[in-house]
Formats: structure tokens, C-alpha cells, sequence
């Protein structure tokens, strides 16, 4: 009998974190930390579970994405969806109907990134394998057919990508030993938001320090006297050679960008995190090449590899930030970092909110092993909230993520989460 | 009494197009135009009407975001929304918890367009004026103070804004007497869907020709030699003075797209529209620079004014094709029209599904007015397809628009309509 895609359920769940200031920034003063979150159930009774991350209002309209696109899903075949979610993906993104409300962006977008996601959770633990492991041992013709180049061969050929993999290959069993023994670098956004006053900045600007961050990132970009404030405060706290990022969320215009951000200079910004629209690609060039040698960082809000492709062929970004929630799952970010791997510009992923962390850290994982092939500048993203609420929640250790050991993409909430933070039914938010 | 929204309806309606394959094109197939339609109630009994325009599944994605942003928009006073739509639109788009899932791209932003469009109808019948009429009797400031110049300042400011729109004031007595006599240029596509036979395509070809248009446009990027026999016959049913122009709808990456249109080029193409992802503005660039003297347009598929922008920034695009559904409604087509007339770029709007006709005229006729002052080589897209569902269908004479005269953005489908193409209920669904 052939094994099927059963069942499609989606839960809108979501974390009242606004009311902590946690995740505040100057384009996000209150999040909510949220999910459509979704599970594919197959005949056999196995589970594939995804998320669309999301920061509250608006989780419904994933969720009715999420449902849209799960007529497309079910009665699938499980052995061949789990053997090529690349054409999984295909199917969702190039809809002859719905793809008209992207293509390729925005909810619908993020919604069949969810879908692919949960399908290559589905895929590892059939396996028995954690993602980062499952990808880095698919041989290089099995990945290259898993992206989609048809808007990408101008700058990555499926030649350059076979190239890139092959070349990648050389000392990936070193790496994977290094890997298991100490994990992969983090970096820290827990002690920077913007609703934190300045004792609880500069108290947990040591904190990182003494758990071995080495790259703290700290929200700017609402009042310049104090940003110019806080960024000293927190150079004082970390010394002159922790890197101190700087993430302003799109709030500046490209004029406003550069000014502001040489009030900032004297504190040695390692990096300025969306410094404007994330549309914004000749932008981003103009921002980078009036800051040199401030790095310029972007991608969290980066909707699709075509923009990515744009973002490294104009010179615009130094380090490039995937999401796994925001493009079309796994896929895509495969494509996105072979694109980086063939331009030399590190990928440092973007992560928090709920879930980020514990998806995206196979990613960069896979991407040590088999496709950049060093850590060398890079680090995931961490942030200290919600992991509590996870079934495989990441481990950290001495700034370091250590890597997953359960089989899949360590997406799954655990039940009791998803009943107390249902919205707007389950307690947390009734009783509200 | 402070009169307010009391009502914001929602109505998921569709047209079985796909059965007889109008509208078909290399990338849909298969598309059933449909529309997200919206209807604001006030307290004292006036409506303004909106949509979103979408092609049949995902309609009901798109009417969960408008049901969301409603809640933005329910109670606001009347009098201050009509006299400053910009202020809704900001507060739509910049909303920091929905603004993760764009942020100003996708279904979230077009279901904010539907609303801004939605008040921008109430406003003009309030003011007994269509909206050609209402937006060109602005003052300069009025309309610079609709925009939004956040993300715009490197390429478009406040000041210039102004300096174009009174430049733009001489003449315009005379123009607005052309406007109402002669009506504002048109130009075909009913000849060229992809799914119509050789024999429909020249015989709608020489109809469009007898009806007075000069432009028609054919549909192209299925099959190489299938397009070269369709031109060869199109052109030799037009002959040679009639402009034709050729739409991909995406299909092809850029090397691609170079390399098609070389073999096209014998038939004298006016423009290539969509030759790659909408997205992809270094890629519009290079097809551009590659296939000069050929004109490249794109827009219909463009999510906002930051990606017009860097399309006039790089020299990407000849014609801007800007759609009243796709971008934040009235307020960001405005900025559109200033960035386009900043570069010196005529406007072409996209037109044809089902309403898009009825509401983008109103722009084109303000552009020629108010912004540009010109209807030299500018045309607004038409086909003649589902006006009948309209209160106020356009008119077209002699390949022209007649300007519309009844108040509003004649964007108002009959009730009976609505009735009889409710999906899934209505009788025309039911039936099926």
C-alpha cells in the first residue's frame, strides 16, 4: 500500500511578549511572538511538523494560506514527496492561480515555505536523521536538483552549484567531527532590544560576555542621542574587542541611513542590520559603499533568491541573514546559500522570535559542511525566549549552538504549548 | 454627529474565465479572474467600493487580509479619512505586527490597497467627482502630503515632488477639454491570449485595428516557434504601422529572455513586458541593455513604489506599468506616477481581469493631467471582458477611454453580480 499525506493541520498559536518589551525594535515596538504552525500527518501515522513565524496580528491569514495550500498536499505520496520536496515546491510557489498573489513573496510565499519545511522534517525523521545531517549527506546531484534556477542562472548555473558542492566535499568528515564536538557560533540579540533601559543593556552586555558571546547585537535606528547613548554604554560594558552589531529594523531612508550611522562609527559597529526597505537592493549598495568599512547585513524580511541574487551582484551586503520561515523553505534557502557560497559572502542566519533558532541552526550547519565549507565570520542568531516550548529545543554552550541530535528539523511544539496559546481560544489568551 | 465607517463587507467573487481560456498566457494557463471585493458603510449611508483583483484560488486568502485590516479601519471618522487616505494607508501598512508578513508586498499590501482604493471611492462621491477629476483638482501639496517618501528620498523628494506637479499645472485646462472630448489612449490584448487559435488571432488582430487601436499586444514565451508563426501573422494582419507589442508573463530567466527575443526581433516587437521575475531589477536591466532598440515594460507583477524605483534607478525599464490592485492602493500609484515622470518614464498601466480597466483609467487620466502632462506614447491596457458587471463599465471609442463622469473610482460590481459569482455559493459556482 502506498503510504499518503492524510492530514494538513494548522494551529494559530501565539505568545503574549509584548508585554515584556522582549523583541521590541524601532519598526516592531510590540511583538507578539507567533506561529501558523503546521502538521502533516501521513497514513502511516508518521508527522512532519512547520511553522510561519509571524509577530501576532496576521498569524490568521497565514493560517488560511497555510489551508489554501494544503489541498495541494494531501493524498501526496509520501516516499516520493519526502524524496523530492523540490517539486513540492515548485507546485506550491508556481500555482497558476494562486501565484498571482506573490509570486514568490509575502504570505502565500511563507506559507508554502512552512509546507516544505514540515515536508523535510517529515523526510528526516524518516530517516533517522537530524536536517543538517540528511542534507550534507545528499550527494551534490541531489541537492542541485532541489533548487529551482530558473531565475538564477544569470549569476549560479546548476554547473557553478555541481562545482561549488563538489569542491565543498574536501574535509566535510573533519568538519562534521568539529561540529559534533563544539558546535556551530552564536551571537546574541537578547541583550540589545529596544525596550530595555540602559541598566538592563549594559547588566546583560556582561552576561553575554561571560558566556562566551563574541558578537552582541543591539537595536538602533529610534532616537540618535540614544542610540549614540546606548552604543556607548555598551562598548564600555564589553570591552574593545567584543563585535557590537547594530540592527535598525528598515526605519531609515538611504540618506538618513548613512548619517545616522556615522553618529554610530565611534563605537566600531561590526555590522549595520537592515539599514532600509529589504526591497531595497540599489539602496543597500549605496548604504555600503558610503560606510565602508561597516558591513552591511541583511535578509531577515528578504523575500525570495531572486533578491538575494540581486543583493550579491550589485555588491550590496556583506553578510547575508537567511530566515527559514520567510522564503520557500529549505529549498530556497539551499539556493540562497549557493549564492552566497559563489559570491564569498558569509551567511550569518537570522533567528529568535519562536522557532527561528531551532529551524534555521541546520541550515548553517549544512551549509559548514557541505556548501561554504567554513565557519569562519559566521554566526546564527540567538536569542534566550521560547525554547521551553519546543520538543528538540536548541542547546547552547559557551556561545556556541550545539548541533541537534533528533531526527528532523527540530520544529515541533509540544502539545501542551499549542492548547494554553491557541489564539484566541486557549487560556493564556482567554483570560486576557 | 461625527459620521464613521460602520461596515466594512467582504464578498469573495469569481468569473469562470478559464473555461473559454480568455486571459490565458504562457505562465496562466488556466486563470478564472476573480476579485476580493470590498464595500465601506458609513454611518450616514454612503459606500465606498474596492477589490483586490486575484485569478481565481487564494481568493479567500486575500479576503481573510481584508477582514483583518478592517478591524484597522471600522469606527474611523469620515471626514478625516477622506481628507487624508495617506494616513490610513500608513497605519495599514506600517502596522508593526502585520507588517512582518510583507512588509508592503504580497496579499497583506494588496488588501491594503483595496481599502485605500475603497476610500478613495468614497471620497470622490462624496465630492460628486470621479477620481480623475477629485486628484487633479488637488493642490500640489494636497497630493505630496499622500505620499509616502520614507523609502524614496535618494531618488524622489517632497520638494521635487512639488516642483513636477506644478510644472505640470500649465496647460492643464486645455488638456482636461482634450480629455473629455477625445478621450486618453488604449491599447489591445484581446487579440493575443495564448490559448486562441491562429485563426481568432488574426481575425481579432484586424478587428482591433478597424476599432482604431495602434498597439495590440500578443502573448508570448510557451513555445519558441509557435510565438515566431503567431508574430509573423500578427504583424502581416496588422501591417507594418500598427505597434505590437509582446508580453512573457515571467516565463524566462534572463539569458533566456536575450536569446528568445533575438528571434522575435524580425517582427518588430514595441515592448517585451515581464521578460523575467518581476523582482528582478539588475535582470530587467540587462534584457534591457541587450535587446535595445526594443522597449522593456514591467509592473503589473511589481509589489511597491521602492521596486519602481530601482527599475527607473537602474535604466531597467522603457514603459511603467503600474496596476491599481497590486501596490497600496491610490496613495502609492501616486508616487509611482512622480517616480516615473522624475525619470522622464511613460506610465502604460495594466489593465484587463475584471475591474482593473474601471479603476486604472482614473490614474492615467490624472497622470496625463496633473504629473506627466502627457499622453505621448501612453496607453491604458484594455480587453474587453466582464465590463458588464459594473455600474460604471469604461467606455471605449475609436481605441480610446472616455473619461468616466459618474462620482467615484467605478469600482462598484452590480449586486446581482455578487449574487449570481459568490464563490462557492453563488449560482454560477454551485452549478459547476
Amino acid at each position: 500500500m502506498t503510504e499518503r499525506i492524510s492530514a494538513v493541520e494548522t494551529v494559530d498559536v501565539r505568545f503574549p511578549t509584548s508585554r515584556q518589551r522582549d523583541g521590541s525594535d524601532a519598526m516592531n515596538p510590540f511583538p507578539d511572538y507567533s506561529a501558523a504552525y503546521v502538521v502533516l500527518r501521513t497514513t502511516d501515522g508518521a508527522e512532519g511538523h512547520g511553522l510561519v513565524f509571524t509577530v501576532g496580528r496576521g498569524t490568521e491569514i497565514a493560517v488560511t494560506a497555510l489551508r489554501s495550500l494544503a489541498a495541494l498536499v494531501i493524498g501526496l505520496p509520501v516516499a516520493e514527496l519526502v524524496a523530492d520536496p523540490g517539486a513540492l515546491m515548485r507546485r506550491l510557489v508556481d500555482d497558476s492561480q494562486i501565484r498571482w498573489l506573490g509570486p514568490a513573496k509575502g504570505v502565500v510565499h511563507m506559507a508554502a515555505g512552512g509546507l516544505v519545511n514540515a515536508v523535510w522534517d517529515l523526510a528526516a525523521r524518516r530517516a533517522g536523521k537530524p536536517l543538517w545531517k540528511l542534507l550534507s549527506d545528499l550527494p551534490p546531484e541531489r541537492l542541485v536538483a532541489q533548487v529551482d534556477f530558473r531565475y538564477l542562472r544569470d549569476a549560479l548555473t546548476e554547473e557553478d552549484a555541481l562545482a561549488l558542492l563538489r569542491a565543498a566535499a574536501a574535509g566535510r568528515a573533519e568538519r562534521e567531527r568539529l561540529l559534533l564536538a563544539e558546535g556551530y557560533p552564536a551571537y546574541t540579540t537578547s541583550p540589545g532590544w529596544y525596550g530595555y533601559d540602559d541598566e538592563k543593556l549594559v547588566r546583560l552586555c556582561r552576561q553575554a560576555v561571560e558566556a562566551g558571546f563574541d558578537l552582541i547585537k543591539i537595536k538602533v535606528g529610534g532616537d540618535l542621542a540614544d542610540d549614540v547613548r546606548r552604543m556607548r554604554l555598551a562598548r564600555e560594558a564589553v570591552g574593545p574587542t567584543v563585535r557590537l552589531a547594530v540592527d535598525a529594523n528598515q526605519i531609515w531612508g538611504v540618506p538618513e541611513a548613512i548619517s545616522w550611522m556615522r553618529e554610530l562609527s565611534p563605537f566600531d559597529p561590526y555590522w549595520i542590520e537592515e539599514p532600509t526597505s529589504p526591497d531595497d537592493v540599489l539602496g543597500h549598495a549605496a548604504v555600503r559603499r558610503a560606510l565602508a568599512p561597516v558591513m552591511v547585513a541583511t535578509g531577515e524580511h528578504v523575500h525570495n533568491a531572486v533578491m538575494f541574487k540581486q543583493l550579491l551582484q550589485a555588491g550590496a551586503v556583506d553578510v547575508v541573514q537567511i530566515d527559514a520561515c520567510r522564503v520557500g523553505g529549505v529549498n530556497e534557502n539551499l539556493a540562497i546559500l549557493l549564492l552566497a557560497a559563489r559570491f564569498g559572502v558569509p551567511v550569518c542566519p537570522h533567528a529568535g522570535g519562536v522557532g527561528l533558532c531551532e529551524l534555521v541552526q541546520h541550515l548553517a550547519m549544512f551549509d559548514f559542511l557541505a556548501v561554504s565549507g567554513t565557519a569562519e565570520n559566521r554566526y546564527v542568531e540567538y536569542v534566550d525566549h521560547l525554547h521551553e516550548h519546543f520538543t528538540d529545543p536548541v542547546r547552547i554552550r559557551a556561545g556556541r549552538y550545539l548541533a541537534p541530535t533528533a531526527p528532523g528539523m527540530s520544529a515541533e511544539i509540544l502539545p501542551a504549548t499549542l492548547a494554553a496559546y491557541r489564539f484566541p481560544d486557549g487560556p493564556e489568551w482567554a483570560a486576557a
